[in-house]
């Protein structure tokens, strides 16, 4: 998929920034800006101020063939020079929370694709072990960031400074429970089961004995069991309390794509027409949310697309469901999602640029 | 895998015989029991009387190299002839239902690997459809059959003359949840959830557009929700009513193994060490069962091998955990269990032939 | 990749059509056509006239979220009634065989995915048996037929009637081979060795024993040596006689992709630097081949996007070359490629809905 | 497949040790020990000698339910101390140069998994940049060292001390060859092209970006062409001179498994017949070669036994053939090729322990 020629250039106004393009999420963030119709080539920083690539295209030779895509070592003062208003951080969480007060204070907009901003309890920060330079400052920019859920922030992230953008495996369990949850069906006593499979991309690029082909061909494996440090995302965004949740994710032998396998009972009776209803009244007008209803979604549906796709199955009682979504967690569940925020936040219509 | 030399002919003195050994199951029964030190070379008889392949390793060159495996068209004179003892029926379940009578009548010890024969309750058999010739023959037989699983009906076994062996999906939730059923502990009123993942061959050799590699690969899909055919036997086997287990296929991008991931809530408080120390007593002397404790098996582990690993981790709260069982479909859950089973029935060690 | 937003309605002028839309290659297309800025939505037909699926999205839910896009039942009214002036066959070969004459009469504009009409001489014709009702028009039919490589006939293709699509391994050969074979570098006495890989996709969706996930996984086979149908494609594109070049395709476990080696001899001692400026010269201004030089190209660098990627190494002796091709074979190696030859034919930008 | 029980405990008697049990050589080496008739279980040395795992199974869970295999820091006195005959360097080649002076002197029979004893020619040698203590002594083992190919140089390799097994890509095609290039059948004149494929298995256990599954997994790539380290071996073993042939290696996205497909064009005209005649008469007796005739062998075939299948397909002229070998990279490539060698050295047969 190339998309580095652009429709209408007299559209192209916008300066966008990214830092850490070289990886799994940032390299997908950078094809897809650079289709953009709204936006300039974005500002490409690496993070290893010397010896690094000196262009995208040499680290990944898919993109070759329409120009060369330059890497800068990344500076402030380049990034003010190269106009751009809104800075994309693909970058480790300790590094996004480094650099997050100097890019808020210099005016940018900034989507965070790391775990850094996103929560808003310090018991449920506490897993990543930030060390803030100045922790009141990180504080007031714990508080005013704003978790990059589209479908459920909409007007306040059209307004936000900071977004965080939600983690992939978050991404697919909390599209999928928002509509029962909020709409008060279930029944948290009983606990909300989640059990989630995703592929090797999630795990970043740099090589590791868990991503190593030979470990993680024809085999399958569950990890970080009531650990993982997505289920705070989940348990503030659907307003559980810990406890009322299980996640359990999963390594799967697949490049890219999550499916998410979700356990829940309801107060009361419900319908497959009634559930239905349910979803497509809450994703209503939610151009990348797809209600499969009783039809159950598959991987290779949604995968390098940005759709949620969301499925589910009810029990002959009616009072439980197995809910199913997917999503590819490049896309959805990061590069993609990183950009229909930017649409949020500049008022276009969410769709541009991820067709 | 090649296991066509034997040790010591001096001790090869039963006769079996393997009714479809071209299947997956029955390939993979086939080369164990050229290996099993106690048996002659089993008699390898094919459904389909005419213009089938000649011998086995027609079909599977991996099996050459070392004499001829012939395939014969299956007839009961056929059979009667070769003296066999014992008949391994890796056939459709239909055909398993129809031959079981005939072969009891010859006095013949059967295993069968189909689902024809493993459930008691009528209602549970129901999702078979069964139109038996011989309505209250076909009663008897389904009185008398006993479930395969030793660890469970170890006794019974030794006996039996008509072993149903266990479908791959029950076997792994079976011995995943045995201890923490039969024990007591689990708080069924909280509902039993069973996340199951298996690879390709469970789905059986001939092609569907459900086993088509582009269908399959960089995908998983979930499927039978709610209505899976192994669901009766975990009901059955576990006690359980209807309703208190729930129980989610899925289809990997693996050729084979399972991996299933599973929910229980406690009536009370455990700990980890009490857990470990339920599944090591239960599990003694259980050559097959690896209690892997609050180690996390993983498919590669078991593939291949005749174990079930089981693993499992507690909730901070202990009262809920998830226990992860893993297994090969074609070995635990299919052939290797059918070998096991008949090395319960002759009184030999249980790892007779699977080491 | 969903691609039912069209940029500019403005633009939408040309009515194509599409028989075969629910196989791998036809549905490919049809999500190119959907996102081509300079056609209306392709009108999709389907070959079984009666009972089958009413929608392509019912086919591949991958489509949804955006509007139904209906099949309906092939027939020549239809067509007609449509306003159709492009006809693309994603149709097995005989029926593209049968097809052609009528479509041809009716004034259509063809571009067929088969090899029904790539051959010009007969004997190399003969190993599809073609039983064609008229011969002698058969006959003229295949005299008219243009090859549908840009690269090769781009001038004839502008002014074609029937443009007979090339096959995905052929093109892979060609393109890598073209420069030097032309450029009469290659000394054809010594053999030119083709050793071709290609992702399952390549054998189509028809379920069958080769493309069994359980056969497929874990594997590489060769096949079809010395015998491929597509082999009479490239002698004859090359200028080649049977005899000097070798073919062997192998069936990778991937989903898609070719990597072609290839293997020849020169007249005379060649530096990397003349070789690069061979391939370079020869593809100036080609937007859909990419020159790696020295630097070899990898299936995933092509995969999903229209590219050819060609590079080589050359033996110390300089006399000798391995040359390495790589091409999505369901888009350079078909979809794609007859949508570049679609934008050929009228007179569009070669690079139109493929970025 | 677990290997740990052993059918007779008092044939136990040769100690062997295995340095470096960890890597997928190392382990698949230590498996099939464990289960060797003839040997008492091997002693198992790690290279780092602080700090590693301490036990076999705590690295490959595989392992366990049959007892522990402790690994111990290697050292000379503890080698002696067990009584070791025979030791297994499973090392990187610039270990296993170090320490084989000092194993040769202690009167070890030695059998070297690495690349560092293979071959005589100092020109060959130069691409693995070995800086030997004692280059005196080491040009004396160089030659003394013998190419562990059984069905090369059984007589040798009885007597020998220090063995050095053969490079996985060498011994496939070293064992293609054979029969044809010292038949005098292959006019070497034009060339012969060996085109390589393996599983990732072989490029170690150390993750690097090669190995990352991402980068792997639905691709394909050449590498290492004109100058991989294997060339030189096949040459001194074929009796070619450089130039002569022409090897290209592929990275598969599979575990494990290699497939060569050879090019070679006869002095005269061939049949069939001959040609598996040829085959048939070279490999009278070898149990570990299965000539395939014109049967197409296929990774799947081979994978996870020791054997090396070779199959070919004769061009209509007779003159050219295509053959192809598959193996098993990690078993006839390595570790099943080492037993198969101690079996040799010891007069034992060739299959004891590899069924």
């Amino acid at each position: 998929m190339s998309t580095t020629l652009r429709p209408g250039s007299e559209q192209a106004q916008l300066q966008t920034a990214v830092l850490g393009p070289t990886g799994y999420s940032g390299f997908e963030l950078t094809r897809i800006l650079l289709g953009h119709p709204r936006l300039k080539p974005p500002l490409l920083l690496r993070r290893d101020s010397e010896n690094g690539p000196a262009t995208l295209d040499e680290v990944y030779p898919h993109l070759s063939g329409n120009g060369s895509y330059p890497l800068e070592p990344f500076s402030w003062s380049r990034l003010e020079k190269s106009g751009a208003e809104l800075l994309f951080l693909a970058t480790p969480h300790e590094l996004s929370r480094e650099l997050m007060p100097e890019a808020i204070r210099r005016g940018l907009r900034v989507v965070d694709l790391s775990g850094a901003w996103r929560l808003k309890q310090a018991e449920n920060r506490a897993v990543y072990k930030f060390t803030d330079a100045d922790p009141a400052e990180a504080a007031r920019l714990d508080e005013a960031a704003v978790y990059g859920c589209p479908e459920l922030h909409r007007d306040r992230l059209r307004l936000a400074q900071l977004v965080a953008n939600p983690g992939c495996y978050a991404n697919s369990i909390i599209l999928a429970l928002a509509p029962v949850v909020f709409g008060k069906l279930v029944d948290s006593e009983y606990g909300i089961i989640c059990d989630s499979k995703s592929g090797v991309s999630g795990a970043g690029k740099t090589p590791t004995a868990k991503t190593h082909f030979v470990e993680v061909a024809d085999n399958l494996s569950a990890y970080s069991l009531f650990n993982h440090r997505h289920l705070g995302e989940m348990l503030e965004q659907l307003g559980l309390h810990n406890g009322q949740l299980i996640f359990t994710p999963h390594l799967l032998p697949i490049p890219r794509g999550i499916l998410s396998t979700i356990y829940v009972r309801f107060r009361k009776e419900m319908t497959a027409t009634e559930l239905e209803a349910c979803y497509r009244q809450f994703y209503c007008g939610c151009a990348w949310v797809r209600v499969f209803g009783t039809r159950m979604p598959q991987i290779q549906y949604s995968v390098r697309s940005n759709y949620c796709d969301i499925g589910f199955c009810l029990a002959p009682d009616g009072r439980r469901a197995v809910i199913v979504s997917c999503l590819d967690n490049l896309v959805k569940g990061a590069a993609g999602l990183a950009v229909q925020n930017l649409n949020v936040m500049y008022g276009w219509d969410e769709r541009e640029g991820l067709q």
